[in-house]
């Protein structure tokens, strides 16, 4: 958690946090395994300690049709019956998660799989029904989560992998946004470590024109964010993701970059990577 | 691992070994709630470290079935095609093994649900096809399984739960007997504690009389082990189970025990619990 090093100037010792990535891939890296093999062998390089947060995929989805389940949507958001509470947990906490876990040890990372119930990590309550009953779906109890307990784990030499199921604490699963999960992992343990939170998603990062890649902003801060918004180049869709990344920012993570996983082994050889949003940008 | 005790009388420190329960349970725990209900809550009970391995159970041939896929027999033996591995890491290491841990976490024990390739904990090898392909089925590396990345997760407060499933260190899952993985996890950390290894099973323990419950035999040594050999007390399918005991405790395992899992709660309690195998029995 803390390293001390040397300053050279005044030659006493300054106590630093060490570093922390927390990595969220959803559906279009899971879904396509030459992309997954390629993140997963880039997320194996980088320095410093990491935590791994994945969502499910198309898979879920596949799984669910062949048990003959159907999707149940009330005003198009998708609810977690029973049924389909049981599909997450086979497909995000067994099969995605283990394969995923495997792949690691197979690129020499020391990867233990988990959901928020292993080690009473993540615990969440089941959403109240209020309009909607959305079923076994978790909101985070963000005091839940113990920073002490996860370093415990991560300082034990392991490497924690979250698939995005978390627990009541009275022996109930539930099915939780990954982003979420991500996004509470990096501020809890931002206390201890000089976090950093990526997402990584289908896009370079914030574009400037949706349809040019090349577009690419490289680096927000919150007074560019407010002009951003203000001249509409950043809306709709992306406006909950930049909110919830500068909520994360105000919370004590240093850091949130949002990128395309391909080009995350920028970050190991100092290229720039995706967009940076901090404080400071 | 090892406690200091101070000796009565030469006041002097003795080290010992602080003592380990590895348990395995089977389908006839895992397919009644109300038996796996009794069982985890008895387990989180039990004084010292603990382990615990958990073999499938009808819910994943019923998946299977449910997925249209069909159970492949050569010679009378299952075949782990990889479709039916598919199915065994989604039920194996996801829906029983984090309903186990969910109900764990319930009860007040930390537990964390891991296949073999979390952590590296055990590797192991598709099985060579001679006569028959077995598929994806993995025999143990016993030199895989290092004690102190096992001890180091347990020492930082946590309780691993295995389920059936291994790696071979390349990235692939191999479907792994449930009885092996808890006889060589057993061996192997009977360097560092006192391990006994449990496994509960239809029956009280090894009876005299099969159809009398209470012909249970409390306590069988080598010796004895023999002479009910002699006898054919002890024939057909108890024999490998009670081989494989005994070459556990000839490697180091302080006792294996074979009992009812509703009877669990006796060890706690001091009372008799199953049949006692043992050097010294």
């Amino acid at each position: 958690m803390n390293k001390s090093v040397t300053d050279p100037i005044k030659s006493t010792k300054i106590t630093t946090k060490e570093s922390l990535y927390v990595i969220k891939i959803g559906g279009n890296v899971i879904d396509n395994s030459e992309n997954l093999y390629h993140f997963l062998k880039d997320f194996e390089k980088l320095d410093g300690f990491k935590i791994l947060v994945h969502g499910g995929g198309k898979v879920a989805t596949q799984v669910a049709e062949d048990l003959g389940i159907e999707a149940r949507l009330v005003d198009g958001r998708r609810i977690t019956d029973i049924e389909t509470l049981r599909v997450v947990t086979m497909v995000y906490g067994g099969l995605i998660n283990k394969n995923i876990v495997a792949q690691l040890q197979r690129f020499g990372n020391n990867a233990i799989g988990l959901t928020g119930a292993d080690g009473n990590f993540i615990r969440a309550k089941k959403r109240p029904v209020k309009t909607i009953d959305y079923g076994f779906v978790g909101d985070i109890d963000e005091n839940s989560i113990n920073p002490d307990n996860i370093s415990r784990l991560m300082e034990a030499g392991f490497t924690p992998v979250f698939c995005a199921i978390t627990h009541d604490g009275e022996g109930q699963l539930l099915n939780t946004n990954a982003d979420t999960i991500a996004s509470a992992l990096a501020v809890n343990l931002s206390s201890l470590y000089e976090t950093t939170l990526i997402y990584c998603f289908e896009k370079r990062g914030v574009l400037q024109d949706i349809d040019d890649d090349d577009s690419l902003i490289r680096e927000i801060n919150p007074a560019h964010y407010e002009e951003l918004k203000t001249q509409r180049i950043i809306h709709s869709g992306m406006l909950p993701k930049l909110d919830n990344a500068f909520t994360a920012i105000a919370c004590g993570v240093q850091a949130v970059i949002i990128g395309k996983s391909d080009e995350l082994g920028n970050l190991k050889n100092n290229k720039p990577f995706g967009t940076r949003l901090s404080k400071n940008a």
